[in-house]
This record gives structure tokens, C-alpha cells and sequence, in this order.
């Protein structure tokens, strides 16, 4: 009874800590909401939420994990390179209208393991390009957005495949409701002022800095990470081209920049395995010359890997890159998630492909043609891979060429 | 287990009769398609079914009661004004595009009956006309369309309040399968070629007597309905604008045309109440006077049925008249499903509102005007409301003002 009781009033928070919090949903402000139909439960506390803070109209999309398989298992060939461009240009009109988007993850993370690669390859990049309009409008904070979780049945299975599935849902609940800050405080609010605090201190630091490149080593690991030229680091808090300060992920621990385009030398090995689409690809190891991947190997799924590389030109360079000690709280639980919105916290990570545009001094403004100039990246895909943990070192290389230790053995340095 | 079986491969045999025969929906062809979450067994059974049967993309919109109830119960006054004008924009892009249409219905349909009607009857407005251009490629039979049900819990509790829940689906299921030709038949899709050909002959028979008006009398009811100047008495299968015959209502024992906005006469007084977005309007009588209605009351809901009457001046026109045996396999049910596509088709029936642009000769290249000059009605509504019953009477009245016994106690004449 208690266990039970635990659960509702924790979904109750992060319900009211989406919305306030995640979203900072502003009176009168339209919201578009996906979410799988497993996590109704949590769906119907935000969109009430919501609609107490003001919201104009509340748009769910809402899908089912049944209705994706019937098409891989049913559809004609053709079918797999078709996407809903309408609805994607309908949400990419909501945006630019003003709408906030939520996204709530919670799906089988390897819904589609056993499907045929190359079709899920396909998918994906059809979903891609036509849901590009939509993803530039958030990718480049033109309004508040955030993505939180929720415990579905099929995930949690995937982490804990030793226990029964109440079980394993139960374990998950608990580790998202720890991970995103509603169990364990007193005021959820005011435990993120907090968190967002310290990593504000952590991205000040950073951009005074202001590095030239990082240099990461590690087990399998000697990589230069070239920063684009006026980079910013950001984390926590974000403040959205509409003016309003959002929290994209919840959780998060990570602070995060972007690459030049062209200057990442080296080699690199994942420290954990990468879920992508359903797949799980694991031991992941590039090369790059001159910021492009010329050699990439894994020593699973490593067809889907190629794909994804296959997608365009930005999709072998570097988009993102993010620091996260090896002490973080996800970190510590030890669980592979097999979902970017938590593994990406447990790791320093690069993200393939796609830059985000705001992590430039003065980024609200700048052209797509400034920020390749600057050295930001363009792709279909923002694929995020974990490259550090408890042997990590990163020295950050200042223009002249000093070197100041940025981690050691996992952790901040100073 | 048995039962349950049954109902399993029910389920199955109405999703296949839902994908070939409501819609026939055509190789390569995408599909919209919208239901409540709870319609999910169905949904996941036409969606594999239309994969099957070719089907270039299905986007599933998925709607949930609470989410809708969480609006209501929350939300400031200003957001009873607004609707998702880009999702319904993008439908009417998706039909545009080719898309066939599929509505699954099955939700309670008292769900907003304790709700303020004003607050109700602004969200149906505001709807309306957000999704008139999707919704006028429907009416005009741009693509092929149709609409099944499910049998949802609430909507079943509604019309059985005095079974327990399991066993007030099962009736309702029991319900539907019946009218919707799945039970009991070897073939439900050669019953439905039988059944359409049944139909066929009635509007042939209407069709050939190109009568001038309809005189319904029975228990408080003189009215004579002008029909429109060439009109089309149409009924069962339906053959779109894009070439394809289609089933758009699952059941169906109707014929129906376009009466003349301008030529009705007299009083009515419904045979069964109308459940209008949430609300059970009960005891209507008007008059019509040069087609307009004059006069409008109801014993109960009459507050909502004087609001949907004030949408605007076509809301106090017809748009449709049909006709119905009292013998209908529905009507002899004895049921009232609270729901139109089953209640229409137990009884003689008039719309207000919106005519079918199709129900003319010629009906598919009449431009607004040329349908505005042969008496078609417009409006942002079109709703359906019962006037016949066991002791209706109806003649057909030639332009010479011959009289021809069309119905005679419920039952044709011949």
C-alpha cells in the first residue's frame, strides 16, 4: 500500500515538475505531448498539470509499440521509406505558433532488435527529413521543450531481465524518480534551482576557458576534440529563443558544447553500449581525420552502425560534446538504461551529426551558414555515444597550446 | 472460453470487414486513422490489416477520455475557444495527398454531459470550423472513408446500466458484431456485397420517382421535406472521387439525399433522443417554415440543442433526409446505442446542417454555388436527429403533386 501510494504521489510530482520545471509552460501557451499509451498514467497528470498553469490547448500524440511492429511485420516494401510528413509539418506550424513541446519516453528500447536492419535504417531516415522543420525549431530552441520518462513495462524488462515485470517496473520507477529529482526532496523545484546552480558554475568555468580543444584518454582512447570557433557550453536550465527558460532533459547531468566540424583527430573506444532504433551496438571504436570518422567498428550491430554513418556527410563528423563525471548519480545506479536521456548522464559522450546552434556565443542569432563557418555541423541524425568513465582524463588545450586538466580519473578536476 | 474466442475472432472478422469493405482501401494507399486508446485491440488489428492489404503509411491518432475530461476540469475559460487548426490542416493535407480516412468510435458518449454546454458548445465550434477543410473532402467524398466501432466500456455501461461492466461489453460487442454483418455469417464480406445490392434497389426505385418532396406524418409530426433540385438518393456503398467504392458507414441501413435548405414545411416531433457531444437532448420539436426552423424545444437539453441551432444560419436548415424500415435489424434491437451511426439506423432520419455535396446528379463537379442554387444547405454542422418509428407514414410528392405511398406503418409501401 505504501509502495503504491509512493508511486502516485512521485508521478504527481513529475508531473507538476515537467510542466514547471521541464517546460516552464507559460499561461496561455499552446502544448504538443507525445507519449507511448503505456504512460497514460503519467500523460493525463501532465496534461491536467497543464491546463492548471494555463495552458491554451494540450495536442497528445500519442502512440503504441503494437502498431509500429504490425507495420514491419505487414507493410509492403515500399511502405518503409514513407513518413507522416504532414503531421510532422502540422507540429513544425504548432511550433512556430508558439506551442511548447513535451516528449515522454518509456517505449521498449529494442522494440525493433529483431527487425530487418536496412528497413529500420530506412524508417529512420524518412522519419528524418521529414520531421527536419520540426527538429530545427527545437534543436534550435526556438521555444521550450523537454523530454521526461516513464516506467513502461517493456523497458524495464529490458534493464532488469532477472525479475518479474512488477518488479522490474517498480525498480524503474524508482530509478527515474531518483535520477529526475522527485524522490528523496522535500520541493522538487527547488532541488533543480539547485542542480541547475552547480552546473551553471561548471559551464562559467568552461566558457572562460574558452579551450581551443579537449583531449580525451582512456582505455582505447586518445582523442582531440577540436572546438567550434565562439562555442558555448550549456547545461541544466536553457533559455528558449521565446524568451522562456526551459529544462530539455529531465534528468540531466551533462554540460555540453559544440565541436568543430573539422578538427577531430584520434581514436576513440565507447565505454558503453549504444541503443539505437532498437539496436543495441556495442563496442563501438572510430577514427578521425581531420573531424571525419574513417574508420568505425563495433563489435555488435556494427551493420546498423554503418548505416547510420551512410545517412549524409554531417553524420560522420561531430555535433556535440558533453562531460559528465564518473561520480553522477545515474552513473552510480550502475543500470545500462538503454535510452540516451539517461545512459548520455552517466558518461562524458559525443554525439554524431547534427550541432545545436544555441551552443554559440550569441547562438539565437546566428545563420546556418555562420555556424558552419564556425565549424558546427549539419546531419539528419544526433546520435549521442558514451566515451567516458572511471579512467577518463581530459585536458583542455587553450588556444596557445597550455594544457589545464579538465577531469582526472572521471572526475572535475578542481 | 469459448465466448471469449468469439469474440477474439470477431474482432478479427470487423477488421477485415472495416479495411476491404469499408474502406477498400487501395495498394499503396496511407491511411488516417483516429480512435480512443481503448479501441486498441481493433486498432492494432486494422492497422496490420491494412499493412496486409497494402497500405503505403498508417498514422493512428489516438485519443483518451480523461485527457479530454482533464481539459474541462482545468483549463482557463479562454482555452474553450481554441482547436488544433495545424493537426486537422495536416489531415486535410494527408486527404489531399491521397490518404484514405478511418474513424474508430467507441467512446462514452455522455462523457461531457456534466460539463458546462456553453464551455462544450464553444470547443465543438471552435472544432467545426478548425476542421472544415478536412472535413469537406470527407462530406464531398474526395477519398474513400469510413467509420466502425468498438465496443468501449463506458459507452457500454451507458446503454446497459444495469449489467456489471464485463457483462455490458459483451452485450454491446454482441451489438455491434450483429448490425456490423460479422456474426453469423460464413462470408461477412459477401453479405455486405448482398446487403449493398438490397440498398442499391431502393435508391434505384427513389431515383427513377425523382419525387418533389417527402410527406412524413405520424404522433406529432405533418412535415413535408423539399427535395433539392436534382438530388441523389444514395445508400450503402459509395463510389469517391478518387475512384474508389467504399463503405463509409459500418453499419448502415439508410438511403438518404439532400433535401431543399429552402422548402420545408411543418412540424416534427423525434422519435428517440439525440446524444449530441456528450449530452442527451430529449422530447425535440420544431417547425419549419420556408425550410428555416421557426420553433425549437426539447423536455431535456434543450439549452444545448438551442446553442448547436445557433452555430450559424444553416445549423436551422436540413442537410440531409433518410430513410429507415422500423424493421431494421438495429431498430429491432431495441436498443439506444447514444451513438449516431447506430441510432440513425434504426429510424427514419433528418439532418441539420451541412448537405452531402454528393447526394446530386452530377454530384461531384458541383461547385458551392451551383449546390447553394439547387437548394443544398451549408453550415459548420451536421447533425442527425430520428423522426420515424413504428406508426410513420410517408409519401412521395411528384412536381405535378401526384401522391406515392413510400412508406406506409414504418415498413415500405412495396
Amino acid at each position: 500500500m505504501t509502495i503504491e501510494h509512493d508511486h502516485e504521489q512521485n508521478l504527481d510530482r513529475l508531473a507538476e515538475l515537467a510542466v514547471k520545471v521541464g517546460l516552464n509552460l507559460q499561461e496561455g501557451q499552446d502544448l504538443v505531448l507525445s507519449a507511448p499509451v503505456e504512460a497514460l498514467p503519467l500523460v493525463r497528470r501532465i496534461v491536467a498539470e497543464a491546463y492548471r498553469a494555463g495552458a491554451g490547448l494540450v495536442t497528445p500524440i500519442l502512440g503504441d509499440e503494437a502498431l509500429t511492429l504490425a507495420r514491419y511485420r505487414n507493410a509492403r516494401e515500399s511502405s518503409f521509406d514513407r513518413a507522416p510528413g504532414w503531421l510532422f509539418d502540422g507540429m513544425a506550424e504548432a511550433f512556430a505558433g508558439g506551442a511548447a513541446r513535451m516528449a515522454i519516453v518509456g517505449d521498449d528500447p529494442m522494440l525493433l532488435a529483431d527487425e530487418d536492419p536496412a528497413r529500420v535504417a530506412r524508417v529512420g531516415k524518412a522519419n528524418a527529413m521529414a520531421y527536419k522543420p520540426a527538429l530545427e525549431k527545437i534543436a534550435n530552441f526556438d521555444i521550450n521543450w523537454s523530454i521526461v520518462s516513464y516506467p513502461g513495462a517493456a523497458w524495464a524488462r529490458r534493464i532488469f531481465p532477472d525479475l518479474d515485470e512488477d518488479a522490474a517496473v517498480a525498480r524503474l520507477a524508482e530509478a527515474i524518480f531518483a535520477a529526475s529529482r522527485v524522490e528523496g526532496e522535500d520541493d522538487p523545484v527547488a532541488a533543480w534551482q539547485a542542480h541547475n546552480e552547480r552546473l551553471r558554475a561548471r559551464t562559467r568555468w568552461l566558457n572562460e576557458q574558452a579551450f581551443d580543444a579537449l583531449h580525451f584518454t582512456g582505455p582505447g582512447t586518445d582523442l582531440v576534440v577540436g572546438l567550434a570557433d565562439g562555442h558555448e557550453w550549456q547545461g541544466g536550465a536553457s533559455s528558449a529563443r521565446n524568451g522562456v527558460t526551459c529544462n530539455p532533459n529531465i534528468p540531466t547531468e551533462e554540460v555540453f558544447t559544440t565541436p568543430h566540424a573539422l578538427r577531430t583527430e584520434g581514436h576513440v573506444r565507447a565505454t558503453k553500449p549504444l541503443s539505437h532504433q532498437g539496436s543495441l551496438i556495442e563496442g563501438i571504436e572510430m577514427r578521425f581525420e581531420g573531424g571525419r570518422i574513417t574508420h568505425a567498428s563495433a563489435t555488435k550491430g556494427e551493420a546498423v552502425l554503418q548505416k547510420l554513418l551512410d545517412t549524409d556527410d554531417g553524420a560522420r563528423r561531430l555535433g556535440e560534446v558533453a562531460l559528465v563525471p564518473h561520480s553522477s548519480p545515474i552513473s552510480q545506479s550502475g543500470l545500462l538504461f538503454y535510452n540516451t536521456l539517461y545512459d548520455e548522464n552517466a558518461a562524458c559522450h559525443i554525439a554524431l551529426g547534427q550541432c545545436y546552434s544555441k551552443c554559440f556565443r550569441d547562438g539565437g542569432d546566428l545563420s546556418a551558414q555562420e555556424i558552419e563557418s564556425r565549424g558546427g555541423n549539419a546531419s539528419l541524425i544526433h546520435v549521442d555515444w558514451m566515451i567516458g568513465g572511471a579512467d577518463t582524463d581530459i585536458d583542455g588545450i587553450a588556444a596557445d597550446g597550455t594544457r589545464v586538466p579538465v577531469f582526472r580519473k572521471g572526475e572535475w578536476a578542481s
